[in-house]
């Protein structure tokens, strides 16, 4: 049955379509990420307050750490269904059981090629084929008779035998399945083909069927919404993407397609995206990308001057939807595409005034720093604009010298002097590294001041060598105020003393 | 014209598709990002020897070093036709013209909200209409009369009236144009729409239309392709999918779609796109997200158990296309969700013999440390492997202790006492940074032990405080054989010589 019908002019109207998550078992299987038990909590406490309908936690057979995780996850009385991944064997229900799992995504292999590399069987042979239909079957009814619900999911199915791929189905439901899944296993469909594929398939099968997309060819997203369009009843998804090699469809980019582009209400809380798309990225480690559509670092950030020109006239002009939709907020840079009014826009925030001409050098000063390549920072704009408007800023900060010392053993540690207000100030601390050690001495130095807070430190990846250029990025905030600042330097030590000091003026 | 046929069998041929390249005017465009005149240099050879048709190498009017960089490409000599982004005005030609560009990408606003936000002008006002379809037609005219090529393009077309833009257009070929151009400015197309659009302009239009997709929703890529299928002739794309906001259609994406999934040959060299995705971020400095289709980190990388298993007997069944065709190569890697298969293949690559209660064991080992949320290297399973297998391997290099040193004024230095080959070794060295001194002290320190090379030295961003756990990865050759190591501490500096020190005892 599929679950959504024409409206009269011939538009699709989605109805009651779902979302499993699979963050925490195709996420997880990312290279390299492991999740604690606690980090698991977190994440399906986070889903389950997005509005997913069913959380895949993991998969029982991994390891007893993972059985333990599972189990915790389970534990939590979340609204959202449950769920532990298995593979075609018994032992695997088990295993699940053990984690009081509500349901079980059960991964049959269904195309040949998987068949024959894990069953070591080829349905070309007549018993073959009837022992992998059998096979499946019990596996579903073993699963049902211990009272779980029965996702029954077939495996790499873009490159089975369609007629032998609706046998497996019907062995599925059949034997109980409650639902059914056709993965996209190495991600090579199209648009097209997919909902080709559920166009038969959604109305044929006796039961819901999912759709699992891959994003080998990058189609994750546009894959999902041609199976929903086509009549799929939920999709798999993960925050931000994540998931084995490529990764699978964005939960974000799915749910924001079906609201904004085909009108539909998902149900999905989407003022959630962009703090859980944080918290996922954070504890899996794994960056997203700055051009990732909705919740990359740039995707509501604006540079290029004409475009900021437009943009404080209409907002619509150059975004899609509204930041605030996915729970963030707008941010405009400056650089060399900055235009006029993106300079007057930064001065007015500074509560600096300037004359045309004085704003045509601001704007020339900031053009150069990009044409050799720089990024202009909050701090680097106020220093330009006190040149030209010749505003003798004394800097209340200044640093007059400083040494950090790290090494084994001994505790890592740094004094520094500087001049604050005109009088000098030394101090020392020590810290977890030098860095640290470092911008806590700079703090203890500072502190006649009042309470400025450092609100992030953030390093940008190293690669290279070890005599990479490191860029280090800091936002500060006194009395509400918050500012970013930098310092780039070959010295992580000196590159951060110098993000913190300039900061520290910028705020003051 | 449409540039493609149906064959018999109702499959789209595609013939003569063609790409402009937008990486140095869209992509630069990224907040933050600016390059100089030799980076553009770099990307704009690559991008010819990776044979797109067009490359868009800037935007005239953005300043003085702009139209520098710009000329400079211009006078490179190569294959490609190179372009410049211009505005609706014959000073923004003037302007491209000094650069001597083969063809400018002249964009003019199409959409009513656009038109009335940049020229004060309202198309259902007879007057206004009939204006802007003369500005536009004026400065195709202008740019033709000066000896461009003209690519007339229409920002936000996917927000237009759509009689309005076919006028649009006419006045762009009425006037000399050589293609058209529509712009998803906002990214809000869905592949159907497109294909519905493109299926009519293809038709209608007096010259070749090209498609420029925005990725805020995620379907750059998808509306790209559905643009093709119904007879685009060009698609403008950029590396990695970098552009402004959430970025363009990726070059890599939508051309390794055309040849796999829809079986064209794009004439593109496939066999380079990862080393130029890598060059563009380098020199954007815009990290590539792990899970990014066919150029991310993990795109060909494998942790998962079962699945290397299966890729040990067939690496089609979870790998849809051959590294090797993007110019990469196939990564293992051990983690929580290793199995057993994983380690063998790991310890055959380590030359070591275990028996199967020892793999069992080691096999336990590395999921012990998957579930404490740590990745496992190529040292730490060497280290686990010698463990159970009792081979008692004396490290060649023990650290004895180290102290590093940086401040203001003074020159960066780090002394180290190592043990090599029992022999103790006092090394001091200076640095652009204390790491860089550290790692140089103990390079001298070693000096004995062959020609070690570091490959590679990576460290993860940095995010949170100043006392987060920072992540040092390296990789290091010695005749040819090549190993990962880590260091994980809160200290950058004792991280990166645990990894380096780490890794040398794994190679010698």
């Amino acid at each position: 049955m599929p679950l959504y019908q024409l409206s009269k002019e011939g538009i699709i109207l989605f109805e009651n379509l779902r979302f499993l998550d699979t963050t925490l078992r195709d996420g997880e299987q990312t290279p390299g990420v492991a999740l604690s038990t606690d980090d698991k909590i977190k994440i399906a406490t986070a889903l389950d307050d997005l509005g997913v309908h069913v959380i895949e936690a993991g998969s029982a057979v991994t390891s007893a750490g993972e059985r333990a995780a599972i189990k915790a996850v389970a534990g939590l009385g979340l609204n959202a269904e449950i769920c532990s991944y298995c593979r075609m064997r018994t032992d695997d229900i088990d295993l699940a059981l053990e984690c009081d799992v509500d349901s079980v995504h059960l991964v049959v292999p269904s195309s040949n090629l998987h068949i024959e590399t894990k069953l070591k069987k080829d349905i070309r042979n007549k018993q073959d084929r009837e022992d992998v239909l059998r096979m499946a079957g019990e596996v579903a009814e073993y699963a049902k008779a211990h009272g779980l619900i029965v996702e029954f999911s077939a495996e790499d199915a873009s490159r089975a035998d369609f007629k032998f791929l609706k046998e497996l189905y019907a062995s599925g439901t059949d034997n109980g399945a409650d639902r059914l899944c056709f993965c996209d296993t190495v991600g090579m469909l199209t648009p097209e083909r997919t909902f080709t594929i559920f166009s038969e398939l959604s109305y044929s099968a006796n039961a819901p069927v999912s759709v699992h997309c891959h994003n080998d060819f990058g189609l994750a997203t546009a894959n999902t919404i041609a199976a929903f369009r086509a009549g799929a009843a939920q999709g798999h998804v993960t925050i931000n993407g994540v998931g084995e090699r490529s990764g699978n469809a964005s939960l974000e980019e799915v749910v924001v397609q079906l609201e904004h582009l085909y009108g539909m209400n998902t149900g999905i809380k989407t003022k959630n995206l962009y703090q859980i798309s944080r918290l996922v990225s954070r504890l899996m480690n794994i960056p997203v990308a700055p051009n990732k559509a909705l919740v990359g670092g740039n995707s509501f950030t604006h540079e290029a001057g004409i475009h900021v020109h437009d943009l404080v006239k209409n907002t619509a002009s150059y975004e899609p939807i509204s930041p605030e939709f996915v729970g963030r907020t707008r941010r405009i840079v400056l650089g060399k595409h900055a235009g006029a009014s993106s300079i007057d826009l930064a001065l007015t925030e500074l509560r600096l005034d300037a004359n045309p001409a004085q704003k045509q050098e601001i704007f020339k000063r900031v053009k150069e720093m990009g044409d050799k390549g720089l990024r202009v920072t909050d701090a680097d704009l106020q220093t330009i604009a006190e040149s030209v408007l010749e505003i003798h800023c004394e800097p209340t900060v200044k640093l007059r010298s400083f040494s950090a010392v790290s090494g084994r053993p001994s505790i890592p540690m740094a004094s520094v002097i500087l001049e604050v207000n005109g009088k000098e100030e030394v101090c020392v601390d020590t810290g977890n590294g030098p860095v640290d050690a470092a911008i806590r001495a700079i703090r203890r130095a500072v502190s006649s001041l009042g309470d400025i807070v450092l609100e992030e430190y953030h390093v940008d990846a190293i690669t290279g060598g070890t005599d990479a250029l490191v860029e280090v990025t800091i936002k500060m905030s006194k009395d509400g105020k918050v500012i970013t600042s930098r310092g780039a330097r070959t010295d992580i030590i000196e590159a951060s003393v110098e993000a913190v000091i300039n900061g520290m003026n910028r705020l003051i």
